[in-house]
Parts: structure tokens; C-alpha cells; sequence
């Protein structure tokens, strides 16, 4: 899908699965996992490249067969400023990827499902494509700029302003279509759009969007 | 908790259960429920006083319960602009309420869950103090000003900028103290911090903070 530098960081939330790993694993060129991620890792017949956070969710048996597989591990204080995710993007986009996915960073905590959304921006700040996808198949991701959808024909996406106003919001393809619009963060009227179009563009001239596409077979 | 009116408003999300609703329900002065909430209500023993939405997600002899109940039902038509979500608020807002409690809308969809913070930032920009809580009990609310947290000392609580940078952010009686610090968008750093204080201050100076107070019970 991207050219270039695939990395994907499972997080510590809902256990993704071991089919969702599998498949991102495949397209991955770098896994890393953070904290208890590395568990879903192992349960998926994955061993992660590198490890990192406080290592407070993994047991000693673990650390040890991780070490084993050749993961390097990255051990942080566990009073940091950092989520274990921050740190696993941080150590991500230091190898300058074209994209990042990132796996298991939704779930129960909402706090931490809305700080890793918040990520994302980390990383589209420095030019890289980052996407969520949470355990229903559910795919997040951040439009500042301009872009296309294809193959995506009968999927309802919704679109909020992320971190601010969005302005220049325009929406082709869509049921219903956007031409220069304001998105304010409190009128979040962007909920359950649908694609009908192949080709569908979704254009922003100043601010963010967050893209939520959601899984297939929801209508 | 409150002077003046509480509106309670069920949404269409997971559902809150009987335990939680009857427990907010009996401190409201006026319960609106958002389409699929009215069942949510009615499993509970509970008669919304005004449903409204598309109404695409109650079955007619639910209507005819919920009229027979004396609920007002307000229709709108299924290919509005807002979600069910924000007719309800904006219903509650014409109620000059002095706050609004927000249930079921929390749950699997996460493009809802956002949209419904969102609509916490609606009612604050009218003077509206509005929370969102979530079926598992973490409480969601917006401050830009000044709030004082008591009784809360041992809980756990996630601070994140909203809708953009804050600034001038300022806490007292958590373990991990600022003092006029700024949050952006893209540094999540204010993850599972702790109440420390019998009263606890938040302070943001410009720009509005998501405060994210986990339930009681957990660490």
C-alpha cells in the first residue's frame, strides 16, 4: 500500500488478535512492541524486534524469552512523561518509515485510546503516514493536506476536526459531500458519512481531520 | 453535586445498564434519550421525557410504550446533518440546564465516542457543565478555566489538550505537578497521572483540557 519503510507497533490495549498480527506482521519491516504488546507478539508466533516502555506488564519468563528471539529490549523508568506507545513511536520515526501502524492502541482505557490518536499527529507532523486500527478492523488516521480513498466504494467513514478547527474541508465521492466547509470541534457533524465513489478525495486547507474508516461489513 | 438543573441525556451507544442509569436518573431533573437510549431507559424502569432522533433504531411498539409513558418524541429525519447524539444536546441546551450528564456513549463505536466529546465542548462554550460517563464509570468532562477536583485523592486520572494546544496549565495535588506549562496536540505526556489531594486544582489558561477521571477502582 505504502512504498518505502513499514513499521508496526503493537501497543499494550486490547489484545489485536493473532490474525490481525499476522497480517500486519507480513507487510511490516520493523515490529516493535510496546510493553505488553510484546505479549500479544509472542501469543501470535511474532517476536518484535525491539521492546520498549517500563516493562511493568511483562514477566521475567517473558523478558527472557523475548531476549531469546532477538528482540532488544528498551527499558524506561516507569515514572516517564512518556506512554510506552509515545516512547514505541518516538523509537519508530527515528528510523524516518514511510508509514507506521500501530495495533492493540485501542480498547477499554478511552484515555489511552485518545492519547494514541493524539500520535498520530506526532507522526504526520514529521511527514509520516501513521494509521490505528483498532480490534474490530476499524482504521484511524490523520488528513492534513490532501487524500485519495480507492476501493473503498459502500464504507461509512466519519470525519472530525482533529485538534482544532478544520477549514477548506472538501469531500468528493462521498454521500455527503463537503465543498469548502468550516468543521468547528463542537459541531461534529461528520459522522457516519459513506464513500460512493472508487476514487473518493478528502481535501483540508488548514488544521487536521481524523479519519475513521470503519470496517467493511459495517454499514 | 450541582445547583440547578441536571438534564440527563441516554444515548444510543452501549448500553449503560439499569444500575447506572437509575442511579443518574433519580439526580435529573429532565431525561432526554437519544433514539436506541430510549430502550436503554425503558429496560431500566425509567420513562424518557423527550426521545428524540430518526428513530430508526426503535420498533413501533416501543414508540407507542414510550408516548403511552408520556415521553415527547421529536423526529428528525434520518439524513440530518447531526447525530442523535447532538439533537439531544442541543434539545438539553434550550433547557438553560446548569449541567448535562451524558450515558451510553461510550462503547464500540469509536467515531461516536469522539463525536460525543466533541459535543462536551458544545455545551461548555454555553456555560453548560457537561460529563460524559462511560458504562465501565470513567467520567469525562472539558475545563478551560478552572475546576476543583475533591474527594478524589488515589484516583487515577488522564489529562489531555481538546480541539488544540492548552496553555498556561497549571495542577495542584497530583502526583505529577505543572505549573504553567503547555500541552500540544501531538504530546500526549498527561496519561494515568493521580490524584493526590483531598482537593485538587486544575487550572488552564488558554485553550481547554479533557479530563479523564477513571473509575474508582482503578489503579
Amino acid at each position: 500500500m505504502f512504498e518505502g519503510l513499514m513499521i508496526l507497533i503493537v501497543c499494550g490495549g486490547d489484545d489485536p488478535g493473532g490474525a490481525q498480527l499476522r497480517r500486519f506482521g507480513a507487510e511490516a519491516g520493523l515490529l516493535i512492541a510496546a510493553d505488553r504488546g510484546a505479549r500479544y507478539c509472542l501469543a501470535a508466533g511474532l517476536a518484535p524486534d525491539v521492546v520498549v516502555g517500563d516493562m511493568d506488564s511483562l514477566a521475567p519468563v517473558e523478558l527472557d524469552e523475548l531476549a531469546g528471539r532477538g528482540a532488544r529490549l528498551v527499558r524506561h523508568r516507569p515514572d516517564k512523561d512518556q506512554t510506552d506507545s509515545q516512547l514505541a513511536v518516538d523509537l519508530a520515526l527515528e528510523q524516518s518509515p514511510a508509514s507506521i501502524c500501530l495495533l492493540g492502541a485501542a480498547g477499554d482505557r478511552l484515555d489511552h485510546s485518545l492519547a494514541n490518536i493524539h500520535l498520530l499527529l506526532r507522526a504526520a507532523r514529521r511527514g509520516v503516514a501513521a494509521r490505528l486500527i483498532t480490534g474490530a478492523g476499524d482504521e484511524l488516521f490523520l488528513v492534513g493536506g490532501e487524500f485519495e480513498l480507492t476501493s473503498c466504494a459502500g464504507r461509512t467513514v466519519s470525519i472530525l476536526p482533529f485538534a482544532g478547527r478544520a477549514s477548506g474541508v472538501t469531500l468528493e465521492g462521498f454521500r455527503y459531500p463537503l465543498n469548502e466547509a468550516v468543521m468547528e470541534p463542537w459541531e461534529p457533524y461528520g459522522v457516519s458519512n459513506v464513500i460512493e465513489s472508487a476514487r473518493a478525495v478528502i481535501r483540508v486547507r488548514a488544521g487536521w481531520l481524523l479519519i475513521m474508516l470503519l470496517r467493511p461489513d459495517l454499514a
